[in-house]
């Protein structure tokens, strides 16, 4: 007995009501499932006219991935596969994705490559820690133009405080893993984070650029269509 | 030598340009002041022409504050003291505030208080925590209607994902310290919320109510301001 | 000196009496297990007149036991190995098992299997999770007419509060490793059912569909056999 | 605007539907709230024809309830006030409570309590450490008649084990605060109670002897009513 | 029988050669020392001819020792009493201290002063935390000709690495536990501290203005003793 | 410049003067070093005319050991390889080894062994977990005759306190690093041990089987050697 | 019903079979405990014609027993309090009792006092931390004559190391909570001490001094009574 | 847009101002990097005429970059390639690098680099552990020349206390995560470290010789260029 808006595949149910009722489709975690499986939700998700997002998906999965649907496009930096079936919301609004170092840019363009499918414009300033501020300063008249902000940092996770001591716009925070020994695999980042002393800095979990690209994403839309 | 936008007391230096840097003035966090300093502060503050909003304020240190500026008025509640000097925003849009118990009340209303001095139009549902759901069913159409949505809960913190399950607005989850063993004074409910299986909610340190507030509110201004 | 009710292997020492003093034989855990080790095992627990369950079995050792016990039963969704040596108990009761994603699948797989083998008739409800609530209250009612009901989740954890506080029935509540940052393998999850605002949650270890699966078949016989 | 079945008080709501739904009426956690507020939930709670539990309840605490409703029972040993407004289901069953040590006795009796409340008989076996195991063997056969049994130790939580590993019946295991240094408050025997070599041993939250009584009792319940 | 360079108290033997081989003599922590323990141990430095400093003195260990020795010196805002017996190093070289917010200026003063009292001339920056750039900003170029730098946060304790990135002098970074939370009682800065993304900056433990103090005048020692 | 009792091989200085002032010769810990290194390390033992034990060692280490010493004795429950070049002491005394589980096999043979080479006469009783308390009782009595017990367990790390409540003798407890989940690698059966209610258990780091043999093989020689 | 053994005082049964099984009498722990309750457990052990040991007594608990016992011997320093019943053991053999700081003696005192209880002759050695290594090296010769040495010691917790490189005896490091910040209320010093690159030292609970002196004076006791 | 001072390329902007600003150019770590992206960097670094550092390099990646820049010198022991397009800084001073075990080699050899060709003369003194003190004592003379002395140390992390309690000079401590169980991956010595009863070591993350070499050679540096 399977409910309306639930699409039983056996070992998965998609919820195919997600778009209507939060406004982006069930999306397809790719870590510990099989090539196999993740083809076999992409097809249930393109027959019930949904748009596919499969995410951190390896090197591997996405070749087979591939195979098995041709029009799949493969976004490598962002370990993503998309497919679409219906077309993406017209692009809309601004959201800025700052990332502190080259080891947080997977993170990072995952963020914003979500937050694009979700139909915002998304601007990318990458490589700008607090280790050379000036790099940072350049563009920050730019940053303060979008509607949200994300920005991404591993080891001491510094850089949402500078960017939010700077600009009245919402920030979210994404602590990375970058970094080693007393990083504790993100968790100084992520606390960091928490303990900023510039107020009104939300966080998402550790490398969880996804999270972070539809909050900014659902962010930008309640900016554009009041 | 105090640089501009910067008022120098001896034992602080009040950062005046906040207001316009960031949206909203500094704020006077109390555990940890003598009375006579929060005074001293509040003092500074007015006569840079800035409202004032005292957080955490024990109802000890409130007496002496309402002693020294007989306008001030105090947020029991809320445990915060406010004294307008300028007007603030006039109310617009629209944030909601729910809270998981009544435990939780004091930093729910933080967070609706410093919402409302930012210009939001603040909703209130509280004790619509996951143990009895129809509490909660019984209201979600209202809470889908604001531009951004603060969920409050200590113990398991499960209450953000539920609400998030159901709307498509940006969620600002604040884990509280309620409960008590392996709560962790709060942790518990933290790690719930970064771990939601509902992408694009984002969380704020434990208790941080405020910071909750200023994060909707600023969403709230983006949704508003366009 | 081998005590009665022991069998001594040289590497193990195999309590025979346990069927009889805990109502269950001794079960095989197999990681850190050569293949080897565990066909011995299998022997003697066979030639003691016990039935066999060998737990978190590989392909690869499921492989070499069916090669030495071609009667040997290869549960994969469970990741377990049966054989039968004397009859199971007759199908009895009422054990409910529920699952929050398709990641929890195994863990929920094996306490379902355990449970029956203990004789617990078993329904399975699979891929309910609290971001999608109508696939679970579709199935309130079944579920309430359990005896024991085992909750399976990972990342926040939330299912087993939002199940306990719809129905009057023990719950025995699941944390999978299912997430990644600040899931901590399985702790966030944990940490949220050992917190539940519902009164009456009882928690086994982490991943251990096993430990689950006996607790819910102990109520189920201690119903029945009143 | 109050749902059915929810009464509101401005500081909470209480969930008067709760009896029908888990078969146990809203129970008042008395840390962190004034007397006055606890007499006014009472109130509340007796106006709506139910029975009240308020646990965790101080001796100060206590003297002003008693002064509100000289009906009110004070259990001193379980830190419980009571208010019987119905009839208590009658007694039935078998419930068995062990604890390990003197300290442990008010997390072991409001156990006891809670199960007594909801209809069990109740068997009380405390001071039986692993320290000392002829005192625990002395009782292992009256023990093993219970339909559920609580167990309840602090420092190394071995006890849980010690009696899983001799009977057939449901156990569900409290870890107590009780020792010092890395104890850890508690955390130490929750972490051996969810370690059990024994499979089928459930855990509750540290000291939380509330939870382990509701738990028993549902199972006395099931097991008795058939 | 007491060694050379030992004077014994009975309840403490006093390492009266610490001066000469290591260059500042033993020091009296008084956090749980009665103040007649403190008078006693003063009175054998002083016999000892060794000049006295007294930590995180209360004020009323303070009161009780002024009372004994009314030529000790009360060091309030750095929670410190001081008795010189023979002369101070001549004041040499430059130490910068600077602090995030007045939260953290007791820990920072304490460092200034002992810093002072081992030769250094200490220059205060205090109030410049990375919500606020512009108040660091003013004073980078006198930080910089420093020897050494002590920085001090609380927090997200983010400031070492901001300051770490403008200038090339050693700096010593003193994590405090200002916040609530998350931060851990400092944890959360500390962990920052060690992962910053800028190298060659050292951290001492949470609240050690002592010990960063001391690390400051030892490379200002060196630099200006060549 | 290479004092006395110190051999330099470069990547390290052997202390060969350990025997005479620790009662043991320096031991090789295997893991991280090249069996390249292990065999030069081992070859200036022995020209220091001291026996040699390497600990830890792999297979493949073993072998290409065995390769260049052929007399070397590879132990491979003990996972150990040792070279006999003076005699080792006469055996003398007893130690007991106790070992809850198969899986801790491992770690209880190389405390065997350390304590056998020291010169103690080792009684092992393996497999006799509290999950069946009678394989234990079975032989308390000859355990109680040792002049010190070594006691290995990992999961919730019980069997410590009942072996500890049972006899008078100088208990050794060794957390191992068998289970899963919330065993947080042997981190829950150590926290069990040091929390023991029996006084006198004295614990030693997860796994280290040889450090629990060297302090059981001390006691030992003390008592013989009076 | 009350096996042989055991005398019942309804919220405790005394274990008076402990002084024959394990060689010393159970001991009365006191934080947690009216001054009522402590005088009623003397008195049952007493009259059991058992000698009576109260650690961890508060000066005023230490009050009323004497009020109650006028005989019993309060030891200030080592927080506790005695009653001779039956002739303590004739003194033997040698217990050597190290620490490290003026803050580290209460628990040495409690280690020296339970150890002389139990027959050990002790030698103290107090104040001798690593910070001034000569005022060990001056006692070391005297420390190696025992047949056990307990070493206490806060923060970083090194003494143990330092000790066990110099000696062939056995050694008990008990680490204390003296510190602050990463301290962790000696953690930090426990986890030192796990770690020793000594083999042979083992551990007992932060603060248990008196866990200590029973180990000590066990093997001491191992020792003189071949 | 690439400001001052930034080489884009693409996926790195290299901060090529820092020499100047920091006195030490960008330096690469390699982990996580392919060795591509290694050699692009490098290009990059020598053609904005800075030399070349490639810190924690594997054998497979120096090997393709060696290929890439056959003058490129591979530091095996410190895995570090270097690759000199300006003159390094004249030998001067003199910087002290301490490693107590040989596990702590690479880590102690990674500091000892970085000092060097920030222009350190460096003494080395390596496998002086607490375990034999005589080892170290033997060279404290030499030690207590140098104007910055580093301590690099796992397991109990017990040298930088031993060394700093008999020398005036600045100590950076490097914890290591050379041990097991209870090492935690190094925070066991990191704690020791950070509560070291020496006032006035400074303390890095863990393995990271790097960040102690720079600081110690930036005292160095201010040392030798008053």
């Amino acid at each position: 007995m399977v409910p309306n808006g639930v699409t039983d595949l056996g070992f998965a149910r998609i919820d195919t009501d997600r778009q209507q009722r939060r406004g982006l489709p069930e999306v397809i975690y790719c870590p510990g499932k099989t090539a196999g499986q993740i083809v076999k939700i992409m097809e249930a998700l393109k027959q019930a006219g949904q748009n596919v997002l499969a995410s951190r998906i390896s090197p591997e999965q996405a070749a087979e991935v591939k195979a098995a649907f041709p029009k799949a496009v493969h976004h490598e930096a962002a370990r993503a596969v998309t497919i679409d079936v219906v077309d993406l919301p017209a692009p809309h609004g601004l959201v800025a994705v700052v990332a502190a170092g080259t080891s947080d840019l997977p993170v990072a363009e995952e963020a914003a490559l979500v937050a694009e499918r979700m139909g915002a414009i998304v601007d990318r300033f990458f490589d700008v820690g607090v280790a050379g501020l000036h790099r940072l300063m350049q563009h920050i008249d730019t940053i303060r133009r979008a509607h949200a902000v994300v920005v991404v940092a591993g080891m001491e996770g510094a850089l949402p405080s500078v960017v939010g001591g700077l600009i009245d716009k919402p920030i979210i925070a994404v602590p990375t893993s970058v970094g080693y020994g007393t990083n504790l695999r993100g968790i100084s980042a992520l606390l960091a984070m928490l303990n900023s002393c510039v107020p009104g800095i939300t966080v998402v979990n550790i490398d969880n650029g996804f999270g972070a690209g539809v909050a900014a994403a659902m962010i930008n839309r309640t900016a554009e269509t009041k």
